[in-house]
């Protein structure tokens, strides 16, 4: 189910495959964020187009709209979206917590708030994995508690406790031949919290790993410390999933520590709002010094938008509010992410990671580019 | 420049090419509307992939922003929007009339604010060809003066005087080896005015003729006794240009009159609204008829979005709001009018338009498709 096929000398990276019921994914891998059953902007074509080899969607978003059950009826999320790769499903766990007015969480499960009609919802952690069965998806990920950045130990402690608890729950659920189930490791800031984690969720034996609860407002340093130190207790022959980050930079050093998968809704999002990302660091296309300015947004990049647009015209798009000006931004940006993973795994498997990163993570962290 | 190669018995309609600096146009031909240089939502690739042979852009858009000189600068509006096939440029004046709120026509020119920021511009016929020798367009519109369809015969006998005055200068104006500039005819909905008109734009030669000022507000029936009665005048070895209709089944019928060159934002802006054209009729993509309905838009289409997605799919997108459904209808849509032109093109070609014509009009009309 995976394989590391190479490891970097010096750092903890790997290259690797995960094999899934909708074809191999070469990892370190980034996933493009289709929350609703769509990557905003794009079609499964360009996705496809652009070297994208897993998607991840929101088993949660889903089932509340247009439902799970119905996506079951017309043959699965994969047909429902057109894409027939691998699909990975958040649980919808930080989505609750972060987005839902009142929530109410006991041992047996949580009530919530629907942000879309305010109706209110219980769900087991049975239920969220039914869900993801429902959904037909690749990977699925159990429902965790998630604790704000600057929790304190009591509430991170009980939220880690849970998220044991329902972990333990979730993996006794029946789940469909070829799906596999990821645990999550909860803990805030604590590392000892998380190294007490890892070792229940391990003993459960799960075919991947998640870590959670990262970048949701606490410090940096603690981000990377305890990024770090939880890629470092997790089994070497399972996929590590860190959740829901981040910037180029920041992807080269977390890949550092070993870690095999990545969502973001960065790319997309940023592209909306004409930010794209370079080689030679962030360029906000609506600034007046593009106005004139003949040259594609990255002078290394090679996708669609790089290769027929000026800055010129993606500034027009942007400062018209043109549709297409969001949809190439994002194409680009999606573009970038995917080449930085090619050349991650390139790197990795040459042996030549360490000095790369270095060099690497320098220019993305450059300015606006001249 | 302009071949008639086939005509319909029993009919005006007839199947042509034109000739232009970028390539061939099949006619009667449909241009897809890319006002601000970009048609919304699609990107060039998916345009020409949907068979598409020539765009429409706004010359008086483009200018206010972001400028004929920048474009000119970049290598001209081809290069800018990254289309290399033909493109044609309305001058702009409908635009200035229906959406400037302040604008004064004297003999000169006209005096408008800019709808971007409320600067006073003013514009001769002569800048207006101008502008389009700057964006190096294939196909230039000259500037025209409209009213309302509820004019009274003294404006409109002033505005058909101006727009021939403006004609004539327009004519007088250098432009780039290649450029072919159409005259317009207008007069409201007075046919004598409308003669009157052609008989002096004919006189000065232009390669085609675009009738304008019609589906503005008169009665259908005037719409379309003067469309016809218009057509039958113009020289039968030039393209005649029918602006800013219509609805798939009046092409039909304009075409029938024989009409070559047609441009309509309805394909786009009903497709960013949820509805989508059929070759079954109108489907409001919205009603919760289609939430679980698993076929294409059309039935009977060949495009991307028939090909991939459901009408399920299609429905969450609208009511999720994602970007992707309007990308996914206008696409459909623009397909769905290529379509049509290619049947009309094949069956005048054949010589059994009038029949086809008539059953095809009539699935167009139906409602709601099953």
């Amino acid at each position: 189910m995976f394989q590391v096929v190479a490891s970097a000398p010096g750092t903890a990276a790997r290259r690797g495959q995960l094999t899934t019921a909708h074809g191999v994914v070469d990892t370190p891998a980034f996933m493009p964020v289709a929350t609703q059953g769509t990557v905003k902007g794009l079609t499964p074509a360009q996705l496809k187009e652009l070297g994208a080899q897993i998607v991840l969607a929101n088993a949660n978003h889903l089932s509340l709209r247009p439902g799970s059950a119905l996506i079951r009826e017309l043959g699965g999320l994969h047909r429902f979206m057109g894409w027939d790769g691998p699909i990975l499903t958040d649980s919808g766990g930080y989505q609750i917590f972060s987005l839902s007015p009142l929530r109410d969480i006991t041992d047996a499960g949580v009530e919530f708030r629907s942000h879309l009609d305010g109706s209110r919802i219980f769900l087991t952690p049975e239920d969220v994995v039914r869900l993801q069965v429902d959904l037909g998806v690749d990977v699925m990920m159990v429902l965790d508690v998630c604790v704000p950045g600057q929790a304190e130990r009591g509430e991170a402690a009980r939220a880690a406790r849970r998220t044991v608890d329902w972990a333990r729950r979730s993996r006794r659920v029946a789940v469909a031949p070829g799906q596999l189930m990821f645990g999550i490791v909860q803990g805030g800031p604590f590392n000892d919290l998380r190294a007490e984690q890892v070792r229940e969720l391990v003993a459960l034996d799960f075919p991947g790993y998640a870590v959670g609860g990262l970048s949701v407002g606490e410090e940096r340093a603690i981000t990377m410390a305890v990024a770090q130190e939880t890629a470092a207790g997790l089994p070497p022959e399972r996929p590590r999933y860190l959740m829901g980050v981040g910037l180029p930079e920041d992807l080269i050093r977390f890949v550092g520590m070993g870690y095999d998968l990545f969502d973001c809704v960065l790319p997309t999002r940023n592209g909306r709002n004409g930010m794209l990302f370079t080689s030679a660091g962030r360029l906000n296309i609506r600034l007046a010094q593009y106005a004139r300015d003949p040259r594609p947004a990255d002078l290394e990049c090679a996708c669609y938008t790089c290769r027929t647009f000026s800055r010129a015209y993606l500034r027009h798009l942007a400062v018209s509010n043109e549709m297409l000006g969001a949809q190439l931004a994002s194409l680009h940006n999606l573009y970038f992410y995917q080449q930085l993973m090619r050349d991650i795994r390139e790197h990795v498997a040459r042996g030549c990671f360490d000095t790369w990163a270095c060099e690497r993570r320098a220019r993305l962290t450059e300015g606006e580019p001249a």
